[in-house]
């Protein structure tokens, strides 16, 4: 009962340990929280161009640009799938990993699918969250979504089709971007520093220190999903998951 | 001939579309460029910590933080590697994804591979960026080495032995942090906007806008590289990529 008491006041304490005196910048990096509420102010073009540029220059494995972003209103969302943009934002852009573009100026891609993949999917990673810094650099909040509204990895199939991704794209996540309707919750809990961060070789107790982070998931997703099962959520999740790899095999075994 | 001094002027004046009067966080974010120049100042570890700090609070699917970062001073990277960091630097960190620390927890994780894997992929891009812009914010330069010195990807089974990785763990790149012993070059060029950034849906076309943007590569690898070949050295990425993509297969089979 201590140790749930104790990962209960966790929750609303773990914060990233910022040296004082630390840089506008350095705070916003290290205070981002998603956002899942956003007010019905609209974000001008020029705003979701800067976003875009951001996603655009961010570094990849030898400059290769191995992703795609392909952008939506409010209104182009709801002719493509029916309904508005998740948590009612005014903007989504879905981030892909992509070696399809490049697949004819470098057919030797054709040969290490997994390899380039693996890559594209990194390099997507370093331009989301290049956008998401820059979304809050301009003010904006945001979130990544991997499934809510089926939007990213785990509506593989779905996704393909409603935006005719040919081979070589993973549509990874979408990144739903707006003004937030008002203050955003506490920051979820990290797991350790201890479990994460090694010296000079993997540590095989890293996955001994989760326990607590678990359990302090586990509380979390009670207090922010009251009236939900989360074993319910779980089944869910895991017949999404089945069709997601089988999906994703595909694609690591074209040739 | 008009189009290659065109695709040679191009070479330095691409840059991302700032408007004017941005924030000092967003002219960082996109005016970012790697460094492969370090001078010997020493980095203090409260800048590491701060640095390690920025990729543990980064987002993650489902707040898995699904990644490891395994760190290096100077002389931990001499014992393990028995050489320098690259390009002199004095620290780096082997950024990893990694489903194996959370498999006893979640043995659901087992089941799908290559699902978890890729997210594990993409997050580890969103903390690597987080990192990358957490070092810019400290005023300190980096850069991220997916084969240089043997230090990412392309290198699997290397560093899987040198680090001791236990399955579900890719050592995806090594970020390389210092201080810049000069100014940097300018911003290697970037795939055209028209031919990165969609709307709606994807642009099949997309492949064919991209012929100047190769040329202007090769361009800038021979200014930069005016002594090696070209087709060696792609020689020598394709004898590691073999390596890598069987190394790579292994783990999105495993169950």
């Amino acid at each position: 009962m201590i140790k749930i008491l104790k990962n209960l006041l966790y929750l609303f304490t773990g914060k990233p340990a910022i040296p004082s005196g630390s840089s506008e910048t350095l705070e916003m990096i290290l205070n981002r929280r998603s956002c899942r509420s956003f007010s019905d102010a609209p974000i001008s073009d020029s705003d979701i161009n800067t976003i875009l540029e951001a996603g655009r220059f961010a570094p990849s494995t030898v400059n290769l640009q191995t992703w795609s972003f392909i952008t939506f209103t409010d209104a182009h969302w709801r002719e493509t799938f029916g309904r508005p943009v998740p948590f009612k934002a005014p903007a989504a852009i879905v981030i892909c990993a992509d070696i399809n573009r490049l697949q004819e100026l470098m057919p030797e891609m054709l040969e290490t699918p997994a390899l380039n993949l693996s890559f594209a999917v990194f390099n997507a990673g370093l331009a989301a969250q290049n956008m998401t810094l820059a979304a809050e650099a301009l003010g904006l909040r945001s979130v990544m979504l991997s499934e809510t509204g089926r939007t990213g990895l785990l509506d593989f199939a779905f996704l393909r089709e409603k935006l005719h991704l040919p081979a070589g794209v993973l549509p990874l996540t979408t990144l739903v971007i707006g003004h937030a309707e008002s203050s955003l919750p506490g920051i979820p809990p990290r797991q350790p520093r201890e479990a994460v961060v090694m010296e000079t070789t993997y540590d095989n107790t890293s996955g001994s220190k989760l326990k607590d982070w678990f359990q302090q998931m586990f509380i979390g997703y009670k207090i922010t999903h009251p009236l939900s099962s989360f074993d319910k959520q779980l089944e869910h999740y895991r017949s999404k998951m089945a069709d997601a790899e089988h999906e994703i095999h595909k694609e690591f075994d074209k040739k």
